[in-house]
């Protein structure tokens, strides 16, 4: 058992996080009231005592675990269709928010970004609005490449105002299930063409 | 002190009600972490074990907070003009977000909604429930007179996916402070125009 006591990327610290990341995830997925750090300690065989000294309290935890499945796991896909890949993109969106783990991710960013939070550090606030800021930009991309193709793309924005926010509060006020992925995106793709009138 | 042991309306229970409401209200207003069951106790006088015994948990008291207020206190307008009905109540969901305690309030209930809310008796999600059925159909009666009148009024779920959802978005992911009031209610007046194509 070689441990040094210095951090390094792909050491002790990257298993720790790792072990304590697929814990979280496991707990949301069963569902139920948000987890404790005791209960991801006891999942993930790392000391509770660690997991505060690392990530503070479990809001923090949640946030960076919430961050690290955005980021790596749900890219915007780029296929050079840009409805084929607004479609693929809420599609997906819509489906991790009729889960409990998806919709406990988004949740866990909410509150980290929400004014009233005082249990998130400033260093995961800034970790979570970089992973939003990286998500617009490969959104931009992708409409950058249609306007580049003479196309009128919708602005991010318009993406997040249109597409986003309704699969958003639809999952969280639970008013109806059912989604309707294909409305949104098609608003979207119409709010930026040029008015006829 | 002449108590009774039944409930009845206007009488202890309301009084306990009316302190603990105010004082829920008062910590969110100042801002900072979620308040505790007991700083709430400890600011209405009411006995800690009572509110537990009461609402069971702060979540649920935040959330019966949150349903009192946005069925008393923000009613639709009904002016006869929906355009401008929609622009208050738009401009007043908007105002309430950017202060801690608006937010606050659509937190708790978005918590208690959440599919991985565990904390919330099936009661009080009732009552969430039927405060949003409550707003739903206040919004539906304008929209059925603009009807009556000869207009083309957006569906309520226009109205709250175009004008609502964007707006708690925002001010969720505090990724825009400014919202754009006018650009999504006329959004949700276009939607229901009939397409000229």
């Amino acid at each position: 058992m070689a441990s040094t006591p210095q951090r390094r990327p792909g050491g002790r610290t990257a298993r720790t996080r790792a072990a304590v990341h697929a814990a979280v995830r496991e707990l949301l997925a069963a569902g139920g009231a948000e987890p404790s750090v005791r209960e991801v300690a006891e999942l993930s065989g790392v000391h509770e005592v660690t997991i505060y000294r690392r990530w503070g309290s479990i809001e923090a935890l949640l946030l960076d675990v919430a961050t690290a499945q955005l980021v790596e796991e749900w890219p915007f896909p780029d296929t050079g269709d840009l409805r084929a890949d607004l479609l693929a993109w809420a599609g997906s969106v819509a489906e991790q928010l009729r889960r409990p783990e998806g919709f406990a991710f988004f949740h866990a960013v909410a509150n980290a970004m929400s004014p009233a939070s005082g249990t998130v550090s400033a260093e995961l606030r800034e970790q979570a609005e970089a992973s939003m800021r990286s998500r617009a930009a490969q959104i931009q991309r992708a409409l950058d490449r249609e306007a580049a193709n003479g196309g009128h793309p919708p602005t991010v924005d318009m993406v997040f105002d249109l597409v986003l926010a309704p699969l958003y509060l639809r999952a969280m006020w639970n008013y109806e299930p059912e989604t309707h992925v294909e409305v949104f995106v098609d608003r979207a793709l119409r709010a930026a063409q040029p008015v006829s009138d």
